[in-house]
């Protein structure tokens, strides 16, 4: 079944309900935002203003001349039941409760949050929030959420993830911009607050069937219904990576203040995610670096079995040792090459070196040049039936290190094994190299620790 | 015991022997190097040049006039002896040996590393390496290595960490490039090698008594001399931190080819590490991440024994959350504030709002501006008694939010307890104030995972 919620990512007009002319307030930001990429009719609320940044202002929801189906709401709490009634009287079909003050606050906003819902209900209108940062479409330049701007500004890089977050509205807009400064690519951002309505379930369905999203991504403090995501999840054909916050018992306590979660037993949940081949992740880079290798089609959902026996290839061996170190601490296993490969590699590499795994390169770039050594030393130990993926740790300088990381990884056509690569250089060089890498769907990475945890959840060494 | 090692760091004259003024050559970055801060007499040894860089070269070290104490050797193997014996001839003290195909070759090569040995006991003089990078003294400007300057130019902040590093020539250089990139304060580098002479041993105690090092980190593949080793950091004064490489079984084999090193049992090498409170890393950057934190005061030696509880002063419900779990994974504790911080945290909150730890502050600072809320609030934790460490969490932006974080720890005066900053908003932003923070003695995070990590190094926890 598909959710049915395209009123709240391709509106027919949207109603701005308190927006703001004064640049310090969020109804300031969220107006801005909404002009910004969206073309359809706006109409900002606020009944001190005749206009707002050039647009026509009205006194209330009622007042509208024109057609509108969304509602973006950021006005104190008390005052969203009367907005609601005039929504569902004009025929809206979603609001998006981006204030807060509800069931994160106690009892009486408890009260407060069920009276909007039944409100909603009562008139068939659908409500996302509250206490929620609202959403972002990065592929159409929409941003239907009051975030300050320079948060996100430069930073968004369209691609195939979407995210949910189920988080308070201030949580949200941060790990979206935490999000975008890892340049994922990124499809939607759905911030969820309070889940008083819509849930993760309905944005769950909705990103299965959309076709711009091919990775998807959740940061959840509860699961509203534990049993259908189970059931979605492991009959989903897109790869999905979950934060859950509140495992320990003391963050389970800070969730249930944050977005009154209850944030269920972490042991079942955490069977429950791994058998629907879920990629759980530990912390937001964590799952930042997960999303980023699934979107570049690594570690896809039909992926045979690997045991997780990896293959090195460095000019370093401190950086090899390390590697091996953390490979063994990630349970995952230093592969032994065949017999074949060894023969090969050692070939490229002087006589007087031996050649195990790591793959100790510099002696084979030193005699055959970095882009030959490089490019046909990967190619083997990818090709080695005894190898589930492999480290590549890449230098690219100045001098005869001045080459095209793309000629070296161009020796593999497929993305059967997770192929995860350092890079390393002078500081400008990487970044441009880097870049480019990525953009050609290889997953980048600096941090040791990083690049190993990510190839052991690929892996599904979890 | 003082080792004097002055001729390696302060030599009286240089002889640069395999300088050579092809750029494409170690030889030419080793000479260029070594002209760029040092002051002294240089000659370079090459019979084919008259001149190099326009400094008149020598055939031999042998037909040298003037006055040299110390050899940086990049010849092939083969050839060190003969040099060697004519530096004894002409009464150097030291030699660095930067070339490679010693004991890390095989048995061959561990013949010729023995013979150099012999020569230079038999001439009174110091060897170092092979198979090394030489040194760097970032305060004086010094670089006795052929490491491409592209690597780290404009990278070296000086500072008080001095870097120990046992690993081959190539990557020490990458290890020093990744430390620089990271804004570590900088006072000399190390690459040690083979260890054929001079080993950790001499360094470490070199650097207990070099007035330029406050933090001594190390990378090392074995333990020359782990009793000496343990007994030196025991009774230093100077924090120390460690990472061991070929901890795994699989690693350490892997080691043995990169610098013919037994590993050792590392469980034994763990307890004696955490007796002596070296703190241990896993990780280049988590090395670096204590390192700097150390280096700017906290966790020094004689920090009272904590036992891990920490406090959370956070904008974001979703941040406080991670940072809950993550506590718990590396062995932390939530502190139970007392009820005096409780209520003076709750003055400074809307009524509405519970406080508990992680404290949410968001409200708080909307109600009393950031500067404010934070600063009152930070100094309130960091004195609560029940308190061993306070994690803060702090956004830095445009607008409102346009202030001087510094303003915010000015609230605290002394290193007593560990006081740890993400530090979060528009990126250009951050970037400028992170280095005033880090300048002023405040390590900055930006992943939640690093800071708790080292919060508890800091506290013990190992």
């Amino acid at each position: 079944m598909k959710t049915d919620l395209s009123y709240f990512f391709e509106p027919k007009g949207i109603a701005v309900v308190g927006a703001s002319s004064d640049k310090t307030k969020g109804g300031y930001s969220l107006l801005k935002n909404v002009t910004r990429g969206y073309r359809g009719p706006i109409y900002p609320i606020n009944p001190n203003y005749k206009e707002i940044l050039g647009i026509k202002a009205y006194p209330s929801v009622s007042a509208i001349e024109g057609i509108a189906d969304l509602a973006l709401i950021l006005v104190p709490a008390e005052r969203t039941p009367k907005v609601l009634e005039e929504c569902v009287s004009k025929g809206f079909k979603g609001a998006i409760l981006e204030n807060s003050g509800f069931a994160e606050v106690g009892s009486r906003g408890k009260v407060l949050q069920q009276e909007c819902l039944s409100i909603a209900k009562r008139g068939g209108m659908r409500l996302w929030g509250p206490n929620c940062m609202g959403l972002i479409d990065a592929r159409k330049g929409y941003a239907f959420s009051f975030m300050i701007p320079a948060l996100y500004d430069g930073l968004v890089i369209k691609g195939g993830i979407s995210l949910i977050v189920q988080s308070g509205l201030v949580s949200a807009g941060f790990l979206f911009s935490v999000m975008s400064r890892q340049r994922l690519g990124l499809a939607k951002v759905c911030s969820i607050g309070n889940k008083a309505d819509i849930t993760e379930i309905d944005l769950l369905d909705f990103f299965l069937h959309d076709p711009d999203t091919k990775v998807i991504a959740l940061y959840l403090e509860a699961f509203s219904d534990g049993r259908r995501f189970y059931e979605l999840a492991k009959s989903s054909p897109k790869p999905i990576t979950c934060l859950k916050g509140g495992k320990s018992a003391a963050g389970a306590e800070a969730s249930l203040s944050h977005t009154a979660s209850l944030a269920g037993n972490y042991q079942v949940i955490r069977g429950a995610l791994s058998q629907a081949r879920v990629f759980e992740a530990h912390d937001f880079f964590e799952m930042m670096d997960i999303a980023g290798a699934l979107e570049k089609g690594f570690g896809g959902r039909h992926a045979a079995f690997m045991p997780g026996r990896v293959a090195i290839l460095t000019f370093s061996g401190a950086f090899g040792i390390v590697t091996t170190d953390l490979l063994e601490k990630y349970g995952l296993t230093l592969a032994m090459l065949s017999q074949s490969t060894i023969a090969f590699l050692h070939r490229l590499s002087p006589d007087w070196m031996p050649v195990s795994n790591p793959v100790d390169f510099w002696p084979a770039v030193e005699k055959n040049g970095p882009v030959l050594a490089y490019r046909d030393g990967l190619s083997t130990l990818y090709a080695d039936p005894h190898v589930d993926g492999v480290i590549i740790h890449l230098f690219t300088g100045s001098g005869a290190w001045h080459f095209d990381p793309l000629e070296i990884m161009a020796g593999i056509k497929d993305r059967e094994k997770p192929v995860l690569t350092l890079l390393f250089g002078p500081k400008d060089e990487v970044e441009g190299q880097r870049r480019r890498m990525e953009e050609q769907g290889w997953p980048v990475f600096e941090e040791l620790h990083r690049l190993v945890r990510t190839m052991s959840l690929l892996l599904q060494q979890r």
